[in-house]
């Protein structure tokens, strides 16, 4: 019975946790179809007039989704090998923390901040599709970004010393009749104008702070050529680097979606029999 | 009699469908210049103090130009072999939409929506252009936005749930009296914030929250990056690819405008004697 | 006296077209500092508290660098030998137009639009510069815009017409109550997003109206990757096809500053003791 | 006893002035958190509502802070060789500058631009991470920005032309009743409608006014694409020209942080006994 038991427990991890039989691909399609729903759902329920007239029907609806979630909870933990490893991984987390707050609403109210723990579910759609897989084609684009990852923070370390210094600067020139009441909103103002971004609900109304903003514009429009400058050189020569892209490439499409039963680990070779990690049998 | 009439037949196709005997190239010429002045017409109409003092002459201009846009029509169907074909086809059901509201609007008023339908005529402009030959010079640039595509569409796709969750987080920052009324309200606002356009009909107004958009905006500066990388470094390669450009540029430059008369399929070679497509004389 | 008389009109020449000779040096100096003198004085004169004080000392040096422009202007005409090529050359219109606003002033009053004519002193500070010398670092520069030109174009006319069609549906979306009063404005509008400007005179309100302009801007933070992609393409072929850096600067570093005195023809070789042009001895 | 002294002295110059040391990383650390502090200090100074209930606390907090730099400052005029040279030199400048103002505000009280004055230490941030080798792996960067620096001036030079001549042009359409009360104010809009910003706080009313704007806009959306264009082309050159990464990246890794006590140079390589500039014994 342990074995019938195991196999069982075999059976629902393949469909759970892969995606490589047809009872595994349906399964991924419709916790795909429910996340987006529940985040749909999320939405209208946070529009009053919708909420209003709906507010029966959302409910249920989420009350379906929060169970469905549980159960999928449930037998994730009870399949896995090591429950307390996937309790605490990453994805585990998540899993939990969107599924437990329509629980929480019922003891505590409607918490406004627990509804919108709910939104978290998007992220379980990335495990879905392992993305890594789907950014097959983009592999370069991420080393790309590994790559200038150092440069781009020095970038944004040099833009907020600019907007810090040019911010207090537009405070002392401006002042607090003008809207730029203390030097952190002066910083905001001048981050919404070197992203160029300008919202406009703050402005200089002097002729000399307009010319200090002209200044600021020039350079915001100035430095968005050096990220993407970065990003683009780095990307190119990711290209040109991979010699063999056939092969650097083969592995990858080759790879399979299952995951270990035991550790939970992914990215399996497609022949292989036993995990890369924990040595389980497949 | 009936070849008299094929004959009649042909030449009207050639002229219409072609351009390259002067007459052909005339009646683009023609098409074009209406097609432009009933664009113009349709947004002058829109304009109520033009409208006012000018209905009776934009009423009659914009009849005078269906009626040329219906006879086009007619002959179109008439000269091509296979008139469904024709009728069903992209341009054909876009020819059709665009020449009748006018006729519509006669039994049911002027209904708003049909008199932007007319907006589709500015579609119209690519087929004479044969825009695939004006963009000879650029199929590079075609070709990068087509390998970029992919990685493109993850770029949007991880904006988008970006967005949804930033989004979500400023509604509950903010809330409803600073104008992040709802969760998709807060969703469209962080788009606007993120691709740097920034209205500033919704502006965070808590510190906490400028503080947060800030966060954002430095995002959306720093991701611009992305998309710009990819299609200079996807284009730069593209230009390299190719190992004879003035070879492989050839054939699009000797690329005649003729359109096979049975199945209207373009981009035939110059001496071709048959249609590659249906094998019909040309 | 012929002789000497030309001798003198040689050296104004020298001064006045080249800037070879000390005195062609400060000649050239102190266009510079009176064209940006007027340009100030242009602009000043425009904000009304500005020239409600100063405005006696404003038209005083108006008329002191106006005079300054005539004197300049009838020598320039006296010391060419070809002066009716000169006076409709693009230079010597320009030079014309940005002197006799003043004139014109005397008998019609103060007109507006001719205050503003002198802005077209600006355009002056180009030939001073001898821009295209100055440029010369920047050569691959305006090569590679040369030669993304026509797909700039191709680019450009795309988003004109994604601009009308999208701004005529938002024109049917959101309708004249929400500021979209007509489709010339809602083009404006579209345009103002699609280039991530943003001026948030006009912003939607009805919910599809913003999932629209949500679209609208994410397409527009989409293709603003097109443009610059092309040109640090083009602009890295550019780098990478010159073979001799050396070789191609050379002609451009030693080329000097003479003009011809009969055609006004410039960018003479070093050495060179005829006109390329016309043949005038140099 | 001088001997002792120097010892003493030099101790404390390698504890202040370099961070081989552990006792010298400590002390980086302890700087580099009180710069940050007292840059929140100023800034929550600045927030009135925070200012009055905390006012007590902001207050002594900045004489700590002002006494600790005080300090510092004496302990590095007092061990360096050269006090001269190091309080004329650029961080020595910062470094009294940004100390001083307390001081000051004892006697005249607190002079609002004094405190921002203090803003200032942010850059003392920079000496602390001795930037030059945090950038080590960005000096592509550094270099493809010098090698586009002439070509980025050229490029904003005509930025700046394009937005005088469209400001005057705008003034002259719209006019001082639609908010383009004179010619600095159009130009201010050009600019901010140019790099994309958009506050919308002048915005055109006028049909032709926003067809212009129009123009404008699509302007400023191509131009973006050259400074990026220069910026990632010149740093693909910058990275293919290192031919031997691994050799030019090596002495920058093992270049130490120890600086000169006679002179305050840096950059010192590893095993080096004398300073590079004045022969000091390290």
């Amino acid at each position: 019975m342990t074995n019938s038991k195991t196999t069982w427990k075999k059976k629902l991890h393949e469909i759970i946790y892969e995606a490589d039989t047809p009872a595994g691909k349906l399964f991924d399609v419709i916790l795909l179809i429910t996340i987006i729903a529940s985040i749909v759902l999320v939405m209208l329920e946070s529009v009053k007039s919708i909420d209003e007239e709906y507010h029966a029907f959302l409910n249920i609806s989420e009350w379906i989704i929060t169970i469905l979630f549980t159960i999928e909870y449930i037998i994730r933990v009870v399949t896995v090998k090591k429950p307390i490893r996937y309790i605490f991984s990453f994805y585990g987390m998540i899993d939990l923390l969107s599924t437990i707050p329509k629980y929480i609403s019922l003891f505590f109210g409607g918490i406004h901040a627990l509804a919108a723990l709910r939104a978290l579910r998007l992220l379980r759609i990335f495990r879905i599709l392992k993305l890594a897989r789907y950014l097959g084609a983009s592999r370069n684009l991420v080393n790309a970004l590994k790559a200038s990852r150092a440069k781009i923070a020095v970038f944004l370390f040099a833009v907020v010393i600019i907007a810090i210094i040019l911010g207090t600067i537009m405070y002392l020139v401006e002042g607090e009749e003008n809207g730029f009441t203390n030097i952190p909103k002066s910083v905001y103002w001048c981050i919404v104008t070197l992203t160029t971004v300008g919202f406009g609900d703050i402005a200089p109304q002097t002729p000399f702070g307009q010319f200090l903003a002209s200044i600021v514009m020039v350079i915001g429009y100035g430095i968005i050529a050096v990220p993407t400058g970065i990003v683009s050189a780095e990307y190119t020569s990711q290209s040109n680097k991979k010699p063999e892209p056939s092969k650097s490439q083969e592995p990858l499409l080759h790879m399979n979606s299952q995951s270990c039963s035991n550790c939970t680990a992914e990215k399996h070779k497609d022949g292989a029999q036993f995990c890369y990690r924990c040595g389980e049998n497949l």
